[in-house]
């Protein structure tokens, strides 16, 4: 394999021992190697039908049937191997495209595994995970989507047969985006609102049969696909109508609420048990983000190295356009943000496992405060990611337009997370409204303990706390002094807000509601004017999280893998300077910072960019996404880039018909253009120039 | 047409009428007639082929042939209608998905009228306006974009017989990009290297006869397409190699400089002229940004109107999502960059118009501050639809990443603009580096005229400013003291840069090329060490140029629409407030302002958001984009959002087939994973859990 001249030389100049960084990005020797080996096991020059070079020339029927056989393939090399569930879990994730299938995998078994009652997991489980029945989660609707409490679907228990009756009572309960629901899945597990006897119960699970003999849906299930979307149209969203659709009461998911033969309903003390599905969606956004976003910028990094654009100086040679300063600012940015990701995605992954084994001995207290750290950094990590895939495409210049960079494909697909899995807005302003909470109660000096509790203890210390007017970088970039920066910016504008709504649900005139006029209802429509404020506090809360847990990350980094400290050190550090510099207003009005700080952190951003820049291949690399996951030709491992654009574009289905002489759209229309003599016989008398009220048509 | 109650209560709730903003925005009743009368032309109802909704479905080749008919058909009505070249390009830009034929009326032809002479011109424009011929205009190369003087591709001139011969010496030398080069053109504009006895001239441009007879590529010439992108896939983006193709000495394009029949090369003395293509398509950029983010923000706007959310306060009733502050304060924005930007694209388009009337004279005086304004004028626009395109999806919820939103596909096509004519960056640079001369000439009372000049005069005036301690709202939103403020924050970037830029090009070690050791390099390593700071004064000076001229705009509609004014006044307010506080540390940071004018400002940020969710669907509706225009589920005139998304879907082919039994994938693959049986043979012994090294593949 012949690898561009400059990729290799920018490879041995990296800093650190490259595999020493793939251990620590894969939790060692033992975790990479098995990366490596089921990277093997889909290799395409062993499985042909795992080559995704020609993907995006298919349409989304050609993708569907092909992601098919891929699995089909696929479970003949699981069970070959014998392949452990979380193996099979990153098999599917190496794929690079998602399949239906891990839908089916991740969140139908994991929903079952969550809400079954013992009895019903031994029953459907193991028809699960031999792939005996298929299914989706099945929540939103066309008419809700976030208000998960206004959803309209119901469940009515029928008394007479022991069944449950699904139905869908208008237009906009259909179901409507569940992925694999389309085509992929006969059963799925239902949100719906339960009734009995009348009395709605809420929002309960159901698992129903969707179709049978044949695949055919059953009677009363009306059962499609949403149509084409920006991305992930590799995957069968659908919509779900019922037309009271009977299923057996043994049905609901019965590990927390149940419904008894009698039609006796009854649910535990802790309903929000049943939240652990949302928070775990959430968790493996967040954990995933320094991956997807890697993904990303390995393209964008290998191809900056490759391409030359711009005279030099000196010479008539031209610079490769990863040494311009804006290219290293953007794309170190992205990488900043994405080892920063990491550290947190193993921080919030841990307190997941933690809540899930408390949960199971009845133990909720971890349960809120998970809920709402996922959110707001699930919001934060979304919008990050796509802003640094978006500015990593544009990095590529047009290349980065083209479908064949691979850019396309991964910014549509992970296009869709700001709004899934819970939309930002509303996740910002769930963890701005508990960090409201938690702050009344630490003046009110009511310490409960808990992580955010313990940031806010001692608030007014550094409410007014000035920096050092030091301005040297060993302050100013000191871990404590970053950590302790980021956090006096999110008390101040936490407290700023709290004293904020505290005045205006006092004055609060409430004319509209005169008749409703209490204190929760005041503090709703404070808060309702606040609504850019809270947002603000809970990105603020969330970018200091952020970066606690990246130092708390690199302090085990330093001693166990101490040569890789510097690069990554330098990572954390810029992460912080951008974070600052991006609203740095906020440091400077509370006097916290003055102007000699801004420059100061204006030059090491500079420093750093340069820093950066000779380790970026390794940062990189060590990730060690196969060519075949990443389906770019600008970012390939060995930097062929141009050969293999050409070579790619030769598979185009419409060059491959041109080359046989087949000129598309020549003789369904284009010729007649040329040749003009079908034109020849319109009248051209009809329009008076100066007189357009003869057709004044509405829009 | 049954509108629906919250789009009806919400029209009539407007503050204006809205047919005056119609008449306003298409400049005068008899132009608003005349794209009525337009839009009439090209009704669904009346000419089925036009009707959009189903685009969505269909490939890139059956999209390809579509667009084709339609430009057959449209060339009927054309003609029938005697429609003016003008009309002819609303027409095409009405249809909402740009033709390939657009570019060949616009680009080549317009390329053809910019740089031919008059006797080529009478030869070749009558074919060209008529499709006998239908050509594109080829620059880019695969390995060059941006930097056009390293292109490869060569046009020598062969003295014996009078001819060029174009040739691609190597494979980054292809040319690439071009937008209808791939199927719908037989002729082309070609950009390449000008040789005659082995000298170089330069870049220059040559029409070229790419395809004969039945469209087939003429010899030595190879052709096709380049393959999926991001968006704008119904353009046949095409890539093209000459092998040593003859074309007659004449066909080089003359207007300027020119090949004698004996070889002799002339070339007049500005040779700038040719550029104007450049700037011709950033004002058109320019122009046409308030247009897109216009289009869709009318669907995220009326979509926000109907669509409900949330539980209010007081009732069982939900909100109307676009009653959330932080959906205006999104939305809004958006809606306050179009209109500045329209007020800005007339006044770049009056400066083209006036340009091309100076250099017909030979006057050249304005063409580099023309376009240093156009460039970064350009990149702003291009970056900010982007991110406003971004928000109104994000504010549609799951809707908005469905492709029936039609947002998908105008912000797939939009994003090319941050690359395409120009890349962002480097435009930035341009006009930075502009900005910086001219600051140069003005400290050395060098005041030779011209717009950004005066602009700089009196700088040490405004460098030092504070504002007024006075915080009232008539104070800091005086259209004179907004446009002082964001001019003095440019000027003080400026003024920074300028110093720091002396200063490092003074002290630059400039060790590397100690023999080349000039001024101009080390000014040169100095730029390229502050890039960062030249792209960010760039921007700031288009902020204040876009604020300018939408206070100048005001001016008149101040006199000509009084009822139009005060609403047009509170977006351009909210512009203004955007912008500072989006980066308010620089206003701080020089004691321009201080926390009291911030906190006023954010205070007035939400009454305005206020003021304008009153006459927001007025603000958009007034554009009168046609449904067919925006191919939107959610953005429809009469808000049936869901009934129009379910009928919809039902037209996918996919749920085509469903409906008659026909499940996509399931005989292919999912047959078998539900069976299980094909796995009952596999062997599943070969994996030991704890050995990896059995396997140890590489990446």
């Amino acid at each position: 394999m012949k690898v561009n001249e400059y990729l290799t030389a920018a490879r041995n100049a990296v800093s650190f021992p490259i595999e020493e960084l793939t251990n620590f990005l894969y939790d060692g020797t033992k975790n990479t190697a098995r990366h490596r080996w089921l990277r093997s096991l889909i290799a395409p020059e062993k499985e042909p039908i795992l080559d995704t070079s020609d993907t995006v020339f298919l349409d989304r029927e050609q993708r569907y049937v092909r992601n098919m056989q891929i699995i089909k393939r696929l479970l003949q090399i699981k069970k070959q191997h014998n392949l452990s569930y979380e193996d099979w879990l990153i098999l599917l994730i190496l794929l690079g495209e998602h399949s239906p299938i891990l839908l089916h995998d991740s969140l139908f078994v994991g929903t079952l595994e969550g809400q079954m009652s013992k009895e019903q997991l031994d029953k459907w489980l193991p028809l699960a995970e031999n792939y005996r029945i298929i299914g989706c989660y099945v929540q939103t609707e066309m008419g809700h989507g976030s208000n998960i409490k206004k959803l309209e679907t119901t469940s009515t228990y029928i008394r007479e047969s022991d069944e449950f009756e699904l139905h869908s009572p208008t237009l906009t309960s259909m179901k409507w985006w569940p992925g694999s629901l389309a085509r992929t899945s006969n059963y799925a597990v239902v949100m719906a609102r339960l009734i009995i006897d009348k009395k709605d119960y809420g929002i309960h699970s159901f698992l129903v049969q969707l179709r049978g003999e044949g695949h055919k849906p059953l009677p009363g299930i009306e059962i499609g696909d949403i149509g084409p979307k920006l991305g992930y149209n590799n995957i069968d969203n659908g919509f779900l109508r019922f037309n009271k659709v009977r299923i057996p009461r043994t049905n609901m998911l019965m590990k927390f609420s149940k419904v008894s033969s009698s039609g006796i309903y009854s649910t535990p003390p802790h309903a929000k048990i049943v939240y652990n599905t949302l928070v775990g969606g959430r968790a493996d956004i967040i954990s995933k983000a320094a991956y997807y976003l890697a993904a990303v910028l390995t393209i964008a990094i290998r191809y900056s190295i490759i391409r030359k654009q711009g005279n030099k100086f000196s010479s008539q040679d031209e610079f490769q356009i990863i040494d311009y300063q804006f290219q290293q600012y953007k794309l170190f940015n992205g990488l900043a943000r994405s080892y920063t990701f990491l550290f947190t995605g193993r921080f919030i992954n841990t307190l997941y496992i933690e809540n899930i084994a408390k949960m199971e001995k009845g133990d909720v207290s971890l349960m809120s405060e998970l809920h709402a750290i996922s959110s707001g950094l699930k919001a934060l990590c979304a919008e990050l990611v796509c802003e640094s895939m978006e500015d990593a495409r544009r990095c590529c210049g047009g290349s980065g337009y083209s479908s064949l960079s691979g850019i396309p494909q991964y910014a549509t697909y992970y296009a869709q997370y700001p709004t899934s899995e819970g939309e930002n807005i509303i996740l910002y302003l769930q963890t701005g409204r508990y960090l409201l909470k938690s702050f009344q109660l630490v003046q009110q000096g009511k310490f409960t303990g808990g992580i955010q509790l313990s940031y806010l203890m001692d608030f007014d210390k550094i409410l007014y706390k000035k920096f050092s007017a030091n301005v040297k970088e060993e302050h100013i970039l000191h871990p404590e002094s970053q950590i302790e920066t980021l956090r006096h910016r999110y008390i101040y504008l936490l407290s700023n807000l709290s004293s904020s709504l505290e005045k205006s649900s006092r004055i609060h005139p409430n004319n509209n509601n005169s008749n409703n006029n209490n204190n929760t209802l005041k503090e709703a429509e404070a808060k309702s004017e606040h609504m850019i404020d809270i947002i603000n506090v809970s990105r603020a809360y969330c970018y200091f999280i952020l970066l606690l847990n990246a130092h708390q990350g690199l302090q085990s980094v330093k001693k166990e893998h101490p040569s890789l400290y510097p690069s990554l050190r330098s990572l954390i550090d810029l992460f912080f300077i951008n974070v600052v510099l991006s609203q740095f207003g906020e440091f400077l009005i509370t006097g916290y910072y003055n102007s000699n700080h801004i420059d100061l952190l204006k030059n090491l951003q500079k420093g750093l960019l340069k820093k950066i820049r000779v380790d970026a291949i390794g940062l990189v690399d060590a990730w060690e996404f196969s060519d075949n996951m990443l389906n770019s030709a600008l970012g390939r491992y060995d930097g062929n880039v141009y050969e293999e654009m050409y070579k790619r574009v030769k598979m185009d289905p419409l060059n491959l018909k041109h080359d046989k002489g087949i000129y598309v759209g020549y003789n369904e229309a284009l010729k007649d253009i040329i040749s003009g003599d079908y034109l020849k016989e319109i009248d051209n008398s009809e329009r008076n120039n100066n007189n357009f009220s003869i057709n004044k048509a509405k829009l």
